[in-house]
């Protein structure tokens, strides 16, 4: 039997669709358009095409967005005063610093910077500290997709094993600890195992809930998955197909064709969490917007 | 055979010698005296005497202490109010709330009032997001006296599969954090299991090092252990005993007259993680007054 597939796309539209819905009502309501900031620093084309995508977004569900493009040899000193300025801008709700940054800037000083109430990446220290102490907060956008896709799915992660390949602080880190809080939309046994673990089948074969955010080209296969168990996939890797008219292809961090009969529900690339991480953004913004987390 | 004791006193002593002797250094090179304030509210008896035993430290390493004792009736604002004089005054380094406060206190509000540059508890949420994030900060000091023993007593983390038993704020949670760090001190596959896991015991075995923080006395039994693992006890229960003189005994969340036999390490209690706890809050207290951490 084949693995059902999770329909991110379709999900993340359904998620857009009550946004665009509320954000008609916040306009018509209180006045107030979601507004969103996005920096990009130098000319990563997979950046380039990710700010793209959240443009898109944006316009979607009608909200107001910006992109400030920085040269990639810009100072430190030039995106802080830029980000102080977006922080004291009423008309911006989020801003959003695309990673990663140029090796000459520090990552954690410029998203230490940015105003905790219009992180909408959810990666402040504030945001990121009160995500592990269960308080409300903004969650960054891909942890918070996948739990967005367990639960629409049908598949909650309470009371099962869920082991989280990788522990990046964007995706793995968060996602592990959102995942074992004490609520109903958590409440999981979490393992987190990274890339130098010897034998990483003994903990994925494990998995009620496999979540892949390695890095790696299908990384993971079909002998590495336990039996029936649900596979989430949040690898997006180029990888060189000159076959492909632009010269490369997208995967995932899953063999898809050796998973896909062992697993009982598995995320496609692409078409899976990637929507989702975008419909989240937004909806963190429209939250932003609307003071859901943070009242004032 | 038996189990290798880890001895916690003494580890603990060791680190508060070279305390003492950087507080001295401290004290004659640049006239810092380390200050320590600790807020006690109500009249719990086990609070009381944990307050005891730090006040004891800090005269041990030669630090200034003030413990400010409050009615268990006082208002949220009237202890935010001593914590902004707490926060201010320049002969005190580390602020101390004793937990658990009354339920009528909102335990974030006053933990979040605390300056994060004096938090040497490692509860403010700014602390808690920099160790989600691999930044430096200041940890827990039950969780990073855990780290410390197992350094101390050669039982390095890195490899390792780490079992924590109990996802609290203060113990389980943090620790995670810090053990799946991408660090030499940490880098182990971590897993964490709660109370309402059904069968624990499936996690438990698995664990080269188990640590129990659940709160639960004599919880951990042998036939729950692995062969050759090491355990590490955090509990510290009150179990009611008509024998003992003050009316009860200790006990801790293990038993260790089953496991004794089973692992190759395991610490006591008291005399584990109980020292180890008040050595760390020293230490954090004696960085926060040379400003190790953070330097304004």
């Amino acid at each position: 039997m084949s693995a059902a597939i999770i329909n991110g796309k379709q999900i993340a539209e359904e998620i857009k669709f009550k946004i665009k819905q509320e954000t008609d009502h916040l306009k018509a309501e209180r006045g107030i358009t979601p507004g969103l900031a996005f920096i990009l620093v130098g000319d990563n084309p997979a950046s380039q095409s990710y700010v793209k995508m959240k443009e898109k977004g944006c316009n979607e569900v009608g909200f107001y967005s910006i992109t400030e493009k920085l040269s990639g040899y810009v100072s430190e000193e030039i995106i802080i005063r830029l980000i102080e300025q977006l922080n004291n801008d009423p008309q911006i709700h989020g801003i959003l610093t695309q990673l990663p940054l140029p090796s000459h800037i520090r990552e954690d000083r410029i998203l230490g910077a940015i105003d905790y109430r219009k992180d909408v990446d959810g990666f402040h220290p504030i945001n990121a500290g009160r995500l592990l102490l269960g308080q409300p907060c903004f969650v960054p956008c891909t942890p918070l997709g996948v739990q967005e896709l367990l639960i629409h799915s049908g598949n909650y992660p309470s009371g099962k094993h869920v082991v989280v390949v990788g522990r990046s602080h964007i995706v793995g880190k968060p996602l592990a600890n959102l995942l074992m809080q004490k609520n109903e939309r958590g409440n999981a046994i979490v393992t987190v195992v990274h890339s130098s673990v010897k034998d990483i089948s003994l903990y994925t074969r494990q998995a009620d809930i496999l979540i892949v955010a390695i890095g790696s080209p299908e990384f993971i296969t079909g002998e590495m998955v336990k039996k029936g168990g649900i596979v989430i996939d949040v690898g997006i890797n180029r990888v060189k197909d000159n076959d492909a008219k632009i010269g490369y292809r997208i995967t995932g961090d899953v063999h898809f064709q050796s998973v896909v009969n062992i697993a009982s529900a598995i995320t496609p690339v692409p078409g899976g969490v990637g929507p989702m991480t975008i419909a989240i953004l937004l909806r963190n913004t429209l939250w932003a917007a609307s003071r859901k987390i943070y009242s004032e």
